[in-house]
């Protein structure tokens, strides 16, 4: 499948061939919403989850369309496995669906990837290249399958993570499956996921749960405290009111990630603590305004399309190529809009086509990929 | 004015007797939206900054209604004098406030309250008890004259700082006016207001600026970081977008308070970095519930009026009753919807009767009153 910008709404929004039957393990918010969003594409899609009460209430809202009784009874025949569970049972389940539907490609939810990863590639290395890591970067305050919604990763980043060993048809199939349902999916290695959300996420829930702590214990002494809550206190608290179960199970899995993040943040804090103490007013203005520099330039959503170009790469038919190609466009932060992989007939080689936003990291991405060896035309799309 | 809850909308929005004309010294986002909230209630007003471009921009706006080309022009015949200028240079702009025109009430509008209000009352231990420390708990990330808003304080907290020496009547007038702006006045201690300021605003800005500036240095290293910023991110550092400049002079006027705050947050978070480096699930757990306890229950917006009960104190004519009984109702959380100083005939002693809402908090009241040796009566209003 080639694309061309006029079929690529199309393409972006409908399953992708040979999708017809999924399964989704584990049934609350996120694996309720990824039910209903692969329902809205027409797939059929069987839920389980540890608790029953849990799947018949998906069903009930008619976010599964039928509740198999046993992990194994559904993934039996999916084409896709999704694994919703907390983060720390998740490697365990995933095992279990590889094993269980052998045609499956199985992919997760989790907010860490690197644990979850190489227990699966340590466990099975003959079947992980079916499992791909993923991360849909999306939530809500409320819990539970009653929150589940279709759109919900419309607009979102959803990070994929193939390794060396992931299998490109695998990769292929979840890119757009997650394309379909409206997200803008990216590669990143699980190591590099890991540090992200370590710094994008992990770090500020504590800060902000802390935040909010700090303040009750001040308010304890001082009643009228909190009160006097203005919106900047609102919004950096906003997140300490989410689901706290969910978290000791991934600070924990993320631990090394975590450690060294909220490091440089306590670090950063220190300094700006020696600054207020010694009133350098110079150092606090110099540090307020990077931030409020940086605040500014953070991307809004997900970038839209723009002309787009078209790269072939040539590449040797072996595992790792997918891995390095799609993490390095993740990491100089290309947008790839599609994705295909041609083996040659001669089956030693073969192209991998990736449209790309014609920018000038696309062009990085050009001279990176040749850096790495490997032969690059590109075309632009008319 | 003793007032049933029948006028009450009409106390509320209309604005004091005895107030016509104002003025405004600084007319930024604060300032400028003073002048709009006091125009929308027919009161003239008269503006004055050092920049005369921004008062210039004020008068092209209509927030202010007259342009005066000095400090002791502005503020010559008006009623209230609303200090809206850098905290740094506050003190001194209220006290030529104070001395230009005898007849004025001054307030600011300042984040720092302590180090203003001593400045003012060693400066002019006479005149001071016409200063009325103010701090309305409303902002914009948008700088300047052109973000001013005449609804910026509906619905806003306005803290208003009587010491000991603060005039009952000046107080009263201030309090009014603040009301009919749709702000609820709510008076503190100096300190007891630097305090809270500290814990919820000086603080989280720090720490939001400093959580931007960590993401901004691992992003350096990680072309993709900024995209994978999500909503919880988006929130926690929209404040570090705001106006950098105004917080070195408030980080340095409140710098006991900051510091104090600053480290009970530092402490709290090293004991939630070593419960992650021990893999303390138990521990993790409890903070994030508390936290999120405590996020769940934070009051929202200004309290509803409900039923409302008027409490009449028999009060000495003296200095300090004033601040005494107002800063006890927002220690406790009581909200005082109206107040009135009546002085008897005598001459030395008074009524102060206060309109509060009749709940749990108010009975408290009532005896911490009693406790300080005030007789107080107690009636419903109907």
């Amino acid at each position: 499948m080639t694309v061309t910008p006029h079929d690529r709404d199309a393409v972006t929004f409908s399953p992708p061939a040979g999708v017809a039957r999924c399964a989704v393990l584990g049934t609350g918010l996120i694996g309720g919403s990824v039910a209903a969003s692969l329902g809205a594409l027409g797939i059929e899609v069987v839920g389980w989850d540890r608790d029953e009460r849990c799947v018949a209430r998906a069903l009930e809202l008619g976010v599964v369309g039928s509740v198999a009784a046993s992990l194994g009874e559904a993934v039996a025949g999916a084409d896709v496995v999704f694994v919703a569970v907390p983060v720390g049972a998740t490697a365990e389940v995933a095992i279990a669906a590889l094993d269980a539907e052998p045609g499956s490609v199985v992919t997760d939810v989790g907010s860490v990837k690197g644990a979850v990863v190489d227990a699966v590639e340590a466990a099975r290395p003959g079947a992980a290249g079916r499992f791909v890591g993923g991360h849909p970067m999306a939530g809500s305050e409320q819990d539970g399958v009653d929150g589940s919604r279709a759109d919900l990763f419309a607009g979102a980043t959803w990070v994929l993570t193939p390794t060396e060993g992931t299998d490109a048809t695998a990769f292929a199939t979840l890119r757009s499956l997650v394309a379909a349902f409206g997200a803008e999916a990216i590669a990143l290695s699980p190591h590099d996921h890991d540090v992200f959300v370590a710094t994008m996420s992990h770090v500020p829930q504590l800060a902000s749960s802390v935040l909010m702590d700090t303040a009750l214990g001040v308010s304890a002494r001082h009643g009228t405290l909190l009160r006097l809550a203005a919106g900047g206190f609102r919004d950096m608290t906003r997140i300490a009111a989410g689901n706290a179960s969910i978290w000791p199970d991934i600070l924990t899995a993320n631990r090394d990630a975590v450690l060294a993040s909220f490091d440089r943040y306590l670090a950063e804090l220190a300094e700006v603590r020696a600054m207020v103490a010694a009133g350098d007013r110079v150092g606090l203005l110099a540090m307020l305004q990077r931030a409020r520099q940086g605040r500014r330039s953070l991307p809004i959503g997900a970038a839209s399309a723009g002309p787009l170009v078209e790269l072939r790469v040539l590449v040797p038919d072996r595992p790792g190529v997918l891995s390095e190609i799609t993490t390095l466009a993740g990491r100089l932060s290309v947008n790839v809009f599609d994705l295909e992989f041609a083996h040659s007939l001669e089956g030693d080689r073969g192209v991998m086509v990736l449209v790309v936003s014609d920018t000038e990291a696309s062009v990085e991405y050009e001279v990176g990929l040749r850096d790495l060896g490997y032969p690059v035309t590109r075309g632009k799309l008319e």
